[in-house]
């Protein structure tokens, strides 16, 4: 790394997984990758149990996968989600992920995402937002969720987003324990 | 860039600016450079009207600086603050600007933070917060601000982050309204 360039690489183990155009047919396929990468990156010691991917609505095509990397790569604003937007709007060529037709881009995410993530999601150009876990699970491991209030989705919906809790939400909050259960860092607590 | 490392590049313009350790002495100097480089950005063409620096609030030396990037890197996540936390980050080889003594680390921006900006704050480990422009400026300009209240700011404060508005309004309106003139591509309108 120079001076000049930051480099935001994935951890290796997750390069089976970085895969855009690979098809994840339905929501429980979508969310499980979403919590296999919190869970590997748990169990690999790369980060913090969060993992995230953001599909097209109607094919199911990948577009980007992302995971905690805020302690491994010193950057705060690398969340699971944040990561995801990155790479699928690096795959996809834009700094919008929306569509003009069709069922538009989703962000499967293993968590209910922080406020850093849901302004973001705001500006990512995603249409759905499906979490696994809740907030209410995330602070109980003492990861704080930022200022995000019951305004703050309906400001989104108001702009078209659908976010929604989904499959697999028990699973997430497993990962979560596990990491608990390591020692992992609290990097925000 | 391979298909798993993203690159996050400051435009050519901006190496004079990008030197960790230079001191700025006071609130008007530190701001000053946040405001240059929103200008610069705007006169260069290389993104939107909004730019930001990071100091060590007691020896005001410069920990890193950004600039909107959004369009020209294809990521909505790379607001001027966003970047400038990354950047800071990278310079201090930490996920966190925190201290464990002193003043504490500073954000100077150029204009008022976005939701998704107001959460990385959170995050960052800086413990103040001034900005020139004001929401209404941004808003007047159609750039949209996202989910941000007044119980944001609450939450913030009641975390130890000091948030306020400073000097230069009226030359960071001048350049939203600069990049008004050219067509500048409102991304989030």
């Amino acid at each position: 790394m120079t001076s000049s360039v930051l480099s935001i690489t994935l951890p290796e183990w997750a390069a089976e997984f970085d895969a855009p155009g690979r098809v994840y047919a339905s929501d429980p396929e979508r969310m499980q990758l979403a919590v296999d990468l919190s869970r590997l990156n748990v169990e690999r010691g790369s980060g913090g149990p969060f993992g995230a991917a953001i599909f097209d609505g109607a094919s199911g095509a990948l577009l980007g996968i992302g995971m905690n990397s805020v302690v491994r790569l010193n950057n705060s604003t690398l969340h699971a989600e944040m990561m995801a937007f990155m790479r699928a709007q690096a795959s996809v060529g834009s700094f919008s992920l929306a569509t003009s037709a069709g069922a538009g881009r989703e962000l499967f995410t293993s968590c209910e995402p922080c406020a850093m993530c849901l302004g973001g999601v705001l500006w990512s150009g995603v249409t759905r937002v499906v979490f696994a876990a809740r907030r209410d699970d995330a602070q109980r491991l003492a990861f704080d969720e930022g200022p995000v209030f019951p305004e703050s989705f309906a400001y989104l919906r108001r702009r078209g987003i659908r976010i929604e809790g989904g499959p697999l939400r028990d699973e997430a909050r497993q990962v979560m324990e596990a990491y608990r259960a390591r020692g992992g860092v609290i990097y925000n607590a």
